[in-house]
């Protein structure tokens, strides 16, 4: 189920990303080249079935939300692949941006994409100007210097650390990095919700819940996969003495929070009165934690 | 006078700045670093000579306009100044962001100024949503893939050319580069403009000729300025064997150039029916080709 889903929406960014990207300067190019990439679209599908349990927006603004979303996590691989940062060169079964374009480019096509996905918002057709604004405010809040930037500093930070940081800064971290986006996805697809305000609390929780879950999964991932199946460099937080709750916890208790988390959160999102509609919703936080790459 | 007016400009985005950015993390503390430094901030000053033209915005929104503004071209000179980029290791008469902060934390102190310039906007106390989706829009598209970034990734790109490229070529880049958003700071000014169509135009043409030329003055300043007075690196562009006006058409027909556009520029907004406000446009509009620094 989740997988026709993720693949659903896959298509529908990408047609999206191919109408708001002409391709003509290389960065347009290189633009292209990692959001049109193999990408889980964890996030965008997280969009569309918290929209799906509303009847607020219309499909194609939440096309939009999602693209947008999925263009802030792109810019921010591509930024988080470089040298100075996780030196990774393999992203989504192909070359990193800055191997495939430099570094030089990379970069751009990061801030350029980051720009985009504000664009696209403030150009969509069914939206009204307050949802827009909404949408602008949980994106660059949840990006920004207290949410996903944040993340990805102290977690290079904890790089430099010889001992293993307690459980507490390793949620923090995995919190700001990962799970703040998730969460916006979430929220995202509440802009002009039906629901009432508790509702959407408990869906906000459980966007929380299972954006901390599904970091902690990548952690385990890491460490088990392979990369060809991972798209991505396997065993690159070891290389980079990074803390991660394997390293902190081991593997079994590592999966062991996550899947309490998983738990808690299916049961927040059981408890809405829209339960008829939250099928997408919650085979989607089970493939988060119990995914292959 | 625009001496005056740029230094009241800098005080009101300090302050700005100051309350939106609490120095909590290292990230906070490297873009109070950056933003808070020896800024000319002319693009913000123009953001509220532009806006003084009209009764529209009130104060409070210019200046988050103006800062918005100062944060995106803020974020923009940390990577430009990044060692895969131009590599300047002096801006603003200190260190550059990636010699005092690391090239990592550097590139994030940029995305998280690019986030918060958003931010801003759609936290405004006085602005219609409207008027905030129209500045994001404007933002949005002239630092993006068509703007500003395009600009910067052609500049880059133009070091590899062993011939001098054309005029026209030149000229695409600067418009791209800088133009762009110094028209954007004259069109934030304009958001709600009691102005009309055709007058508005001729403003925005006025940006234009004015960034152009501006640029063309910073080619100029880079060649003959001192590194004390300039408060970045002198004779990078040669350095880094950029393409320049003065590489290309030499000193005394770039200032010709510069001077012209300026000229034009001027006429343009003297035929605004407000002439009797433009004058602190017209102040700055000098400044900007006749500065030191």
């Amino acid at each position: 189920m989740s997988e026709q889903f993720l693949t659903r929406t896959r298509e529908l960014i990408h047609k999206k990303i191919l109408a708001e990207i002409s391709p003509d300067s290389l960065i347009d190019q290189a633009m292209r080249y990692s959001v049109l990439s193999d990408s889980k679209t964890i996030r965008p599908a997280l969009v569309l079935a918290s929209g799906e349990l509303n009847n607020n927006l219309t499909k194609n603004s939440l096309i939009t939300l999602a693209t947008a979303i999925e263009l802030i996590h792109t810019y921010s691989l591509i930024h988080d692949d470089l040298p100075c940062m996780d030196d990774d060169d393999i992203r989504r079964g192909k070359e990193s941006s800055h191997i495939k374009f430099g570094e030089a480019n990379a970069i751009l096509a990061g801030d350029a994409l980051h720009d985009l996905a504000f664009e696209i918002i403030s150009t969509d057709k069914d939206m009204n100007d307050a949802s827009k604004i909404k949408a602008v405010n949980i994106l660059a809040n949840a990006s920004g210097a207290k949410g996903m930037v944040l993340g990805q500093h102290l977690d290079i930070e904890s790089e430099k650390s010889k001992e293993n940081i307690d459980l507490k800064s390793m949620k923090k971290i995995h919190t700001l990095k990962t799970g703040k986006l998730i969460k916006a996805a979430v929220e995202m697809g509440q802009i002009e919700s039906s629901l009432n305000k508790a509702e959407i609390n408990m869906l906000l929780e459980f966007g929380s819940k299972i954006g901390l879950a599904f970091q902690i999964f990548d952690d385990i991932l890491d460490e088990t996969g392979e990369t060809s199946e991972l798209g991505k460099r396997a065993k690159s937080d070891q290389k980079n003495n990074k803390q991660t709750y394997v390293k902190v916890v081991g593997i079994d208790e590592s999966a062991k929070i996550a899947n309490k988390l998983l738990d808690e959160s299916i049961n927040l999102i059981d408890e809405l009165r829209v339960r008829d509609k939250i099928e997408p919703l919650k085979s989607l936080a089970k493939f988060m934690v119990n995914r292959k790459s």
